[in-house]
């Protein structure tokens, strides 16, 4: 049995995202580009390689990364790209987006070589959470102001406009990019390519996928533009669980189990974001689930169970491919989760373990 | 000049933290153990070693970085250890702390040869964020009953007591200690040794370290024991920044410019904790500082500076050291921050710098 903890990607899980994800391209038209920054673990590249088009990035390695380990067509975006960034990325890339027109500017001949787009901020998002609203006050995510947008028209063949989260509403999606087309359409007919980020939840359960492409085509028909989906979490949603074991349990006015595993270095986001991790788990006793790291609030959340937990009790942290592993970092020196993956066959891959020398090089 | 990011460790600063320290150690009897949780960036043990008088950890991992990288007396603390773990920790131990009396008892036999403490919560702590509060409700960091506590008295030589939380208020420190000694007074007499944790912030600007000194002595007088002090933050606090270069500048209501730097992936704890920033900068120039990852609420902070900040401008943003490197992750792939130690000469050494290759090996 392998040693806990470790990140379990199941590839028939996976399949399941990825045969939507042809229905969707299948029908609509749209290419779909692996967004890095929610999954970059490239042992199921192969996979995933099969069902999209290629990927896209926010940064320098994530680029690379998709360049070498995906292949297929590779997006390059960043926030901003510093100088010495610039030639490398033009290298890797079949398109280069710029966030801000300044940065365009800057770039203008080094970019010149490939096709090259603008983030487009259409200053409302799906968002409700403002940590995570690229619609934010003050967001320094993209532009926004037609004018302006003109005069580097002639530079551009494409925009890319990022404004979902998470969104599993359609008929929010749908009014939403009605207002882009009224507000914007002007602009939009005269571009090659629009990208409409990610954020968009079609492969979650029940969602009309149907509808989804229909618009998508319907979009891409009224503008002559080929139509790009950025999916992150909607591709992986579902395919990878997080393998703990309980090293202690007592009762400190609850039921409480600690685990060799940690929301702040294993699961981030449930920290950031303040949110109970996910478990498929039912019975008569309740336990919290605890981190084993220093941190007070190092807790997964509260789950009941068929029987009382008991040291050695193996759990599985549903929900752990989205912005986890591209997150995990060495507080408290917890050992970091290997990286495992399920085959089809049911066998089992170790693509990546960590140990002390990881901790140890990461310091030094 | 060095590429950005890094992190920039000052020997001079950390100097004048080692000082107050050993005023600290002399006049009060007390040892005091880094707390690696907080700073365990090993190219400057060799100055630490000489002012403090060991590490203690909150891991396997850690223990053994503090058993081989500093020396000196090396505490073992766990929430919990794992099975597979407990011979080797106790190989590295000078002294083993368990979290709670299950865990002493499980692991009795194995960590037998070598001084043991426990965990004593007191129910109280100068936490203010519920988070990082050791005694919130249902708290899983230690044991508080003195009467279980009382059936393993005979297997024990020490507490560790953690409850403070950069507590820069001396009296509170006397009165809270003052409890401790009224609730616990009977256990901690049959004590050879009392951890009294971290947390205190005895570097700090005008802290009262005389007074200090003479409570802990006295403290150790009325029982017997020796104390122990386990700094993180009192440490290494202004001993280091985080250097980064401007990538781009906007105005989108506001004055912004982009660092290639990320908030969550750099310095997290500004994230979690939802606080701003240090910079030591004025002027008539506010600015945003932001982050270059894809989240919308990767800010810095906001600063004034003497003149508006172009491309290309060097930002160092302060109070670096603490909870930072050990943190660092690869989000987003924005490039890790490498570590840069500044020499007592003025000099740069330049300790590690991270690339692509280790972005790639992060994720299989």
């Amino acid at each position: 049995m392998i040693q806990t903890p470790f990140y379990l990607i199941d590839r028939a899980k996976l399949a399941r995202n990825m045969a939507i994800m042809d229905e969707l391209r299948e029908s609509s038209g749209a290419k779909t580009l692996l967004a890095l920054k929610c999954f970059a673990t490239w042992g199921v590249f192969d996979q995933m390689r099969e069902h999209m088009d290629g990927t896209t990035s926010s940064s320098l390695y994530e680029l690379k990364l998709g360049r070498e380990r995906f292949g297929k067509e590779t997006h390059a975006y960043s926030v901003a790209w510093a100088d010495h960034e610039i030639a490398e990325a033009v290298s890797y890339a079949d398109k280069i987006i710029f966030n801000s027109i300044g940065q365009l500017e800057r770039f203008d001949n080094q970019s010149a070589s490939i096709n090259r787009g603008l983030r487009l901020n259409p200053r409302f998002s799906t968002s409700g959470f403002d940590l995570a609203d690229p619609a934010r006050p003050f967001s320094r995510l993209g532009e926004w102001d037609a004018g302006k947008i003109e005069r580097v028209m002639d530079r551009i063949s494409g925009f890319m406009i990022h404004y979902n989260c998470e969104n599993d509403d359609f008929d929010l999606f749908d009014s939403q990019l009605t207002r882009i087309e009224d507000e914007f359409g002007a602009l939009l007919g005269r571009l090659q390519w629009v990208s409409l980020g990610g954020g968009i939840h079609f492969t979650g359960e029940g969602y009309p996928v149907a509808r989804l492409a229909a618009r998508l085509k319907a979009f891409s028909d009224r503008f002559g533009v080929q139509v790009y989906l950025e999916p992150g979490e909607a591709a992986i949603t579902g395919a990878a669980s997080l393998e703990v074991t309980v090293l202690d349990v007592l009762n400190n006015g609850k039921d409480l189990a600690v685990v060799d595993s940690s929301v702040e270095a294993h699961m981030l986001d449930l920290l950031i974001y303040r949110i109970g991790a996910k478990m498929e788990t039912s019975g008569d006793h309740p336990f919290q689930i605890c981190g084993k790291s220093c941190l007070a609030g190092d807790v997964f959340g509260e789950f009941n169970f068929p029987a009382p937990l008991q040291v050695g009790d193996r759990l599985s942290i549903a929900d752990a491919a989205g912005y986890t592993m591209v997150k995990k970092n060495w507080f408290n020196g917890v050992k970091m989760p290997g990286i495992v993956i399920k085959e089809l066959d049911g066998s089992m891959t170790v693509a990546r373990e960590f140990g002390y020398a990881d901790f140890e090089g990461n310091l030094g």
